[in-house]
């Protein structure tokens, strides 16, 4: 049966993409070898430097975010190198075995999925490795199987603490464009980036910053790399074309969504999601729930990850609310799997839809008889009542 | 400055036209004098047929609402015919100084504009009219401007009762499409319908539903008319055609529309819009203010119009709901300005959408400074939270 | 059978709609009371009166090109009202008929259907009528039927000539935004225009640009009238609002239509629909068949009726390109049903789409085994080989 | 400048993409891991199955077409090993060297470039590797830099006539859905496809169809892969889901494109196609410019690449129709640079709009100054005024 009206979308991503772009990406295509290409190219290309805050290199792949997880790997190491890894959640976990697929050795420093990278297990382990056989430490920024955001600067201060020559990877596939975010300032090597969340693009798209120690080190990387090597990208982009076909609709769809950023202002993108974190934390604690990320410090501006009370089925919940309300909610995954329920608010997104949506999980509790408080929203509501601002951001997500 | 996220086009319509309704306006222009345009003819003139209840002519203008209005006039009535009109609102009063306009004498019964058509009004005046100088009772089925839906079957009951042969014509521009309708079995004469509210089109199309009985009249009808003239239009319809060039593209949008009602199916349809009205006017009581249509049985399932308290302006809350909230709400119409405004709950619309719309307009209370209880929209989560079918709609609505 | 690759729209309107117009039409319906509304409404009420040649009002209506014939006369006109018109094809008939419908005495000024509006005819009948019973002269600028352009310059200063009083009044349906037209250095009192043929939008739209003079005879005319009604209309639009529900979607669709009309030029725009005229017209000499419009300096730019030879049919050639070829022609009107076939080279249209459209029609006809010549296509190509700026544009058209 | 009226996209892809799957890309993206998604996936995975001629598994990548080469061979062979291919252009060079830098040792059969691949010298270098030290045969089908179509069964026959084991692998990214393919029948073992062309899509998927054998090699397969690994893909598949983020949008196109594909029927697709070639290389030999592709049997139903006179720039002319006639031609690659333009008759395309092309390039070599006899297109009129079904398709393309 048809359900009426819109559906809410609210998973940690793909997001809800804006009619903007989605009307940019129904163009017809042109000719990638056109000379209105290279000036589409170009824009695109400058564009996401603001976006990654670098002057440096962007590589933009006509792939989904995999691919460039894959893409920062194949550049810049070779063979058995060692990368240390920090297992933040179920997607460092797949960066760590997609390494391990392309023969390198990765290197893992647990955490309970509750909270961000372990800067401390990683400035002992580098300090540790005196002979630097360590080639890269790779690092989640915001882990969307939990909700927890990883400090970045502190990561790098930290390798910097250690005199270690490694290089510094980040995934921001998921809070690129909703979470602050400084590849230069904060001495990354190379980010990984996608589309489909704080961009507000469809997935197809994804990305890597690099700085210029990683394109040192591409020069002598050995492991094989054609569809996903810097090099030719980097010379063709110079003119705005690119290697191989481009996914020229994606890029229509991305000049849009750059545009939109750019005017509502990063800063305002960036206080808006953590606002709404801050909101969508207080209806939780209010149903008497637990937020996954049990770190103040480390919660999520981009999503909030919630435990179901033991006994309950977190799919149940999200099944019941899928079906009779017609809102999508994250799954757990790996090992949170039908644990916890995982609530996006990111990309294009503003205070009512959020109020809609935190409305249908308190519907959806009752109705799967899942033990909660009355009040979340009313906390929440409670909350955005003081205008963004005037309001001190709760905890400093 | 660019508001995030989608707009909550809460007035009581246009409504929020569906991404599948857009996306098929948005085709390519097709030739109206084509095998193919003849089909696309047939299936919305057929289609209209099952929203309107009957098995009667409809016709379809390439225009907006008010000009099937006037086609439902100047079609049936002649030169200084009186007619006689419910001034339910300000809707009412228009459609009544149009007719004056074409040269009519329009008498009216008022109200307060807090309650639906007085049916035992009209009944008494059409007694009172012996010589059956009264030519047509208009009444508009769900008043726009107040949120009151008029008693078709009862306003034909009070005609039958008083012997008089006068047209019934009605007005269901803000109803049809949400609000169950019958026009053969209500024994209406003339319905006038538009597309952008139930029907989830924006504007541009407006229907006449007519009876034999209509026809008839319009054979005698001595007003002038041209476009609006109904014999050429239905003898060209026979073939799915046009006297002269129809709105191709909002036609291939209807059929969409029609499609989207019939796969929800029209019954679940108007109990979705009684239980939003309900819960919605939960939320306003509970709110404390109170709600402009006074009559519980008249309250409409499309609209509600809520009267702010003295020394409060509506407008300056709908200014702040717009500018900072990203909602547009109806305004007071007429002798209602400034003093009411109007939730729009129509069309392709679900409980999460409404229950962001209440979260804003709570909100939007405390930041105007109007005097209200909080815990509105907690009232209406409790309300939605039985399932549609576990539930007793509240109020006859 | 599904009919691979783009359909050729080449009657003579509605055109081909390009994608930014579609595009454009295809956002969400905004409330059409809001801040944004307005601006929208004054940038398309300002933008038409560059199209129109006129500082004055122009009224845009939410209904198609039927409707502002209506509303041209009226508004400036009195039951019984003597209006001139020039039967240059069907439309001229046509606006005669509703003309007459409305009450009002159209007196006719008959041509052969094969030329454009008779001038002389006009100021002799003028200066006949001294006693000024004729209230206004109505022709039509561009004949669709037909493919007749008429000089409306010289009607003007027929009118003058004669020193008549009475209304100027011209059709603009179909030469607007494709032919030259200056309504306020023309003289002309009321012109009707539609969206759907150089405007480069679906229908739905339509216009009344209005001189003060024919302001002031609104203000004594007696027809009645209330949707076509000025006066509300320019009132509101002041401040870019409407009396009633505008067609919100298709004004999106004028914004872009009109800016893309700026991009090009003006004038570029009308010297391009020149240029394909007279490429059409050698096609078809070169075929050996005959344009319908016998004056070469009555040609029109936007259309070119053919004349199928005795003892075949238009209407047959015209069903074979359809469903073998993919293409729509225009048929013949009225008198000149199943005899001409109309090939509509107007609105978004470049060179190759024109050949495009030639060879199809040069494959239909020996198809449809109608007696031609080869090599209607070859004289075009040849006409176009020179660059628009190296040519001299053959006949005056 | 603005350019007025459609683009004429004629590179060999991406292909002008149809409106209905544009339409259906520009829909809200959905969450990949919901019930509904699972459907939509199993139907583009059954849907490829059909255009590629098979039963066994079909991969879709969420990557252009570069990615799918890459895919072939890094799941299914190992550092080191030989791989025989056939140089018939530009991008099987391409491909040769994408293997090189993945670690494999390509062995090149060199062509003039003029036509398809060379089976007789795959058949005599397969009997002379006794060793069986070749491990796969890469065959592109369609050559999109020459316009030359390889005989794929007679290379399997090849194959099997000398008794090796080689995987087969076919690059179809320019044939897929617009020449004939038997992935089952022709015994192929990896076929690659992209989505810009015949599909109808923009670029941003690519495809694997595979084998039992090439699934049985892939599990000894050791070059290094993890986005590309066909298990964890084929897994995931069977109940239509992906092992990461799809690119949804794109997937709706594609079930769009696959609907109109069947609509039409494969058979009159690939006729279409052979058609327009036909048509195409009559107009070529009659301006007297030399088709590239220099062997009857071996012609491209999709693009015709045309050389231009010695001392005459392919580029130069191709500048003037893009910028003066809104037409991409496809310019030529690797040694073919300035030398050869190329006509794209491929995808979602028909008479009209072919003929439109010709008549750009007839009018183009006139501008540029490049000697050749007008009369192209008009050759290309007569051999398209017989209906399909009556004509003998010119030469066996």
């Amino acid at each position: 049966m048809r359900k009426p009206g819109r559906h809410f979308l609210q998973i940690p991503g793909p997001s809800t993409v804006p009619d903007r772009v989605l009307r940019a990406i129904d163009f017809q295509t042109m000719d990638h070898r056109s000379p209105e290409f290279g000036e589409l190219g170009l824009r695109t290309l400058e564009g996401m430097k603001t976006i990654f805050g670098t002057t440096g290199d962007v590589i933009i792949y006509p792939a989904s975010g995999t691919g460039a997880w894959e893409a920062a790997l194949v550049n810049t190491l070779s063979p058995g190198d060692r990368v240390l890894m920090c297992e933040t959640g179920q997607f460092a976990w797949l960066w760590q075995r997609l390494a391990k697929r392309l023969g390198l050795e990765p290197e893992i420093i647990e955490t309970d999925w509750r909270q961000a990278a372990d800067v401390a297990g990683i400035e002992a382990r580098l300090r540790a490795d005196t002979a630097h056989e360590i080639k890269a430490v790779c690092v989640v920024h915001n882990e969307t199987s939990t909700g927890c955001t990883s400090d970045i600067a502190a990561v790098r201060a930290a390798i910097t603490a250690a005199g270690h020559p490694a290089l510094l990877m980040v995934d921001t596939i998921s809070s690129l464009g909703s979470v602050e975010y400084r590849h230069d300032d904060w001495g990354v090597d190379v980010t990984v980036g996608g589309s489909q969340k704080g961009l507000m693009l469809p997935p197809g798209l994804s990305f890597n910053a690099v700085s210029e120690k990683a394109k040192a080190a591409s020069e002598e990387a050995r492991l094989p790399k054609s569809f996903w090597d810097w090099g030719e990208m980097i010379a063709a982009n110079k003119t705005g074309y690119f290697p191989y076909t481009p996914a020229t609709n994606m890029l229509y769809g991305l000049v849009e969504a750059l545009d939109m950023l750019h005017e509502e202002g990063l800063e305002a993108v960036y206080a808006r999601h953590k606002r709404h974190g801050a909101a969508t934390r207080l209806a939780v604690e209010t149903w008497g729930l637990e937020v996954l990320c049990r770190v103040p410090e480390h919660v999520s501006p981009v999503l909030t990850a919630v435990m179901v009370p033991e006994g309950h089925s977190a799919d149940g919940l999200r099944r019941i609310i899928h079906t009779e309300l017609n809102m999508s909610l994250g799954n757990g995954l790996g090992r949170l799997q039908d644990r916890v329920f995982r609530i996006g608010h990111l990309g294009d997104f503003n205070d009512l839809t959020l109020l809609g949506a935190l409305s249908g999980i308190e519907i959806g509790l009752s109705r799967a008889g899942i033990p909660h408080n009355r009040g979340g929203v009313q906390a929440a509501i409670d909350y955005l009542t003081a205008r963004p601002d005037e309001q001190l951001v709760h905890r400093a997500a």
